[in-house]
């Protein structure tokens, strides 16, 4: 069991408007992500989405939340830009950051890379591979060299994205793509890592493998109690220049 | 000689205001920087100013631009926000961007690197050592292990930017500070070189090792001609799914 | 209390002959290292030095060893190269390596790290501060922006080492110069961390900051069990060409 | 044209035994590398092979050397230990290095990156594509997106190297599997190029793309003539402990 406070932001407006993915996530895609953290001792899981005032990110949810998970697509644009900026200090001030799948042109993951986040992208239902490229990193643990999603939308390089702190996997599309699909990126105080599984009309979350890496991520990704930035005077004796 | 178009954007405000600024640039700052790398074989230098309208960035300025200089510092607020996006575009497509100094605050390195960019400093003009830690990289071509600037402004860690892509030079300083002071990022297809000497009181820009760092980043931080994104459909045939 | 099983490794001379160093360290450089970890809740923390079998570093020892520790300085040639091919063939299968100080010399650090691991030297007691870059990295928990050391052996750059996968101390030193002082390298499943601070005559291991930077590392560098490297053959249908 | 002097360094065993290899490079792979380099404007390119004295890397060919290409593979096991050394302290003082196809598992490149060099294989003559995933980078300048290898040896992570500092490339494979196929690493004052392209029996070497790719990194991987190291004395007046 771990005391991490999660809190997990779904944009939730597919599971209100389309039926396949009603079909998939009748109650959410936010509540299958979390239902996975509690399979894995995760305990304090909260919910936020987007239609509830401060779309559900309060200056005092922030300040209980040790990491974040961000699930957004359709509607990046109706996310108030004073939020994200809300969001995006506390990041820097140490609170983890998890952006899923289609996160990736959210605003608040623009806002932290300051690149374009483009990707290609297709939606076939094809095989896709996720290999492992690093496997000292905690967020691998327990994880095999590869495992399958047997159909997902394709998403492609070059990916708009400052090169990761470190890359841990690299997926594989049937239709000939490949895709840097687990990126770590530390940023001020606070650790993000980019997971590209999940598209809303496939049972991703529910997958055993995918479940694994989102709580090792969220156990990387929880802040620690390191420096402080603060300002100080001079350290020897200067002998200033008139 | 090269061909590399080079446009040295200055805030040019110190300048016309501050004694002891004038005293060691009085026709700018830029009008310096633009001299040193006419030394070094740069032949087309042009310059840009905060009070010219669009701060003298219009789109066919940038788009002539293969790289470009920034030195800001008491008038970062009055960059225009719509020029800013315009420079970040350009850069995300290929223009080099070199920042100097208190440019580390500038709307356009902030919304590059999407950190806070803080950092320490302090006004003594003390003695401060710029040290090579990456001997291979071409932004140290033919300097010492370190070399001196007798007097100036400190900047010290933590800094708070990404990690470097490239750590070129750590800075050492009397008062007791150390600073990552030469910085490379990618982004994007554009090249992003941090360089931190050059406060306005003291006559950096005219020190030889430091004209020849950003003549040095200047052939660096030039475009490539590789590869654009474009969006193609699947390259190998794939059954869809129902 | 955790149960990562530390080994700390010291070559175990200097601690016999030399009366400046029996001073401070009576008992050897080792056991002070553990006391500090075991201050730290690391429970099982065993030693091994140059002059026994093997080492001390048997298959089996090594076997049960999560994290090793390594101190050695006058004798690095008189530790056998089965050894060093022994322990780096470990730490490639997930055990986590701490290179202390004057470790940076050692065969086995060298042979991981593929460079020269050359530095600047001097000795005089002089002040050192260790700064932190990167305040997002476990390494850093619990520290301050910096600490110093009163008295230490000047290491200096260039730092003949690869680009740390993650720089987190930077290290200032009175006399003038710079250097990379913890520095996080993944090599294989195995996480290796270098830090600077520990030359012999001073009583470096005593101090607080220190020894929370050690067991911090020593929790970073613990094994995950992530993927297993097995080869197996094709996933998807290939037709051979003839 | 460049003065750029280039020594093409081949194993040349398969070309004198297997009917398949003789077929494709009757004069040697070496030769075609180098005739595409030459085409590329690199006018100095002089060949080296297993069987000369010294392997034809005598201390003055590799003094007069800027860049060396290295294809092995059949006899890794025959390079002379103190030719690699020999190599390895060249490349550590400047000389660029550009490690092709199963030169991965070449003594030199196990030397210089210290790790298993491991990956996973599989001999089909499958499809290969090349993406490009750092489209800012001199090596990616003038290509597209990706490129396609017809048939191809299949090359599969976990592939046992440092990260890289840059990674360029990302291949995929028909079969399933991806590969960190363009990788580049700064070490000492060298800069060294894995490049996976390469079986000898397919005409790789002839492909327009990977002609260009090497030329590049050629270009990219040319020594500077940056900080060189050596040792001095203090910088600050210290007064010394007693």
């Amino acid at each position: 069991m771990t005391s991490i406070r999660v809190t997990v932001w779904n944009e939730f407006r597919h599971e209100k408007q389309h039926e396949r993915v009603i079909a998939v996530y009748p109650d959410g895609i936010h509540t299958v992500i979390g239902d996975g953290l509690k399979a894995h001792g995760v305990e304090s899981v909260r919910y936020a989405t987007l239609d509830e005032p401060e779309h559900g990110l309060t200056a005092e949810v922030l300040a209980e939340t040790d990491v974040l998970l961000w699930w957004g697509h359709m509607a990046h644009g109706d996310v108030q830009d004073e939020i994200v900026e809300r969001v995006a200090a506390r990041v820097l001030d140490g609170m983890g950051l998890i952006v899923l799948h289609s996160g990736h042109y959210s605003k608040i993951f623009k806002r932290l890379m300051g690149t374009s986040c483009d990707l290609k992208w297709r939606e076939m239902g094809e095989r896709e591979r996720v290999w492992c490229v690093n496997p000292a990193h905690p967020i691998a643990e327990g994880l095999p060299d590869y495992f399958e999603i047997p159909h997902h939308e394709m998403y492609g390089e070059p990916f708009g994205i400052p090169e990761p702190d470190t890359l841990v996997f690299v997926n594989w599309f049937q239709g000939g793509e490949v895709f840097r699909g687990g990126c770590c990126f530390l940023r001020g105080r606070g650790k993000i890592f980019y997971f590209s599984p999940g598209h809303e009309t496939h049972p991703i979350y529910f997958q055993p493998e995918i479940r694994q890496v989102i709580a090792n991520a969220v156990h990387w990704a929880a802040p620690t109690n390191g420096p402080r930035i603060f300002v100080e005077n001079r350290k020897e004796p200067i002998e200033p220049i008139s």
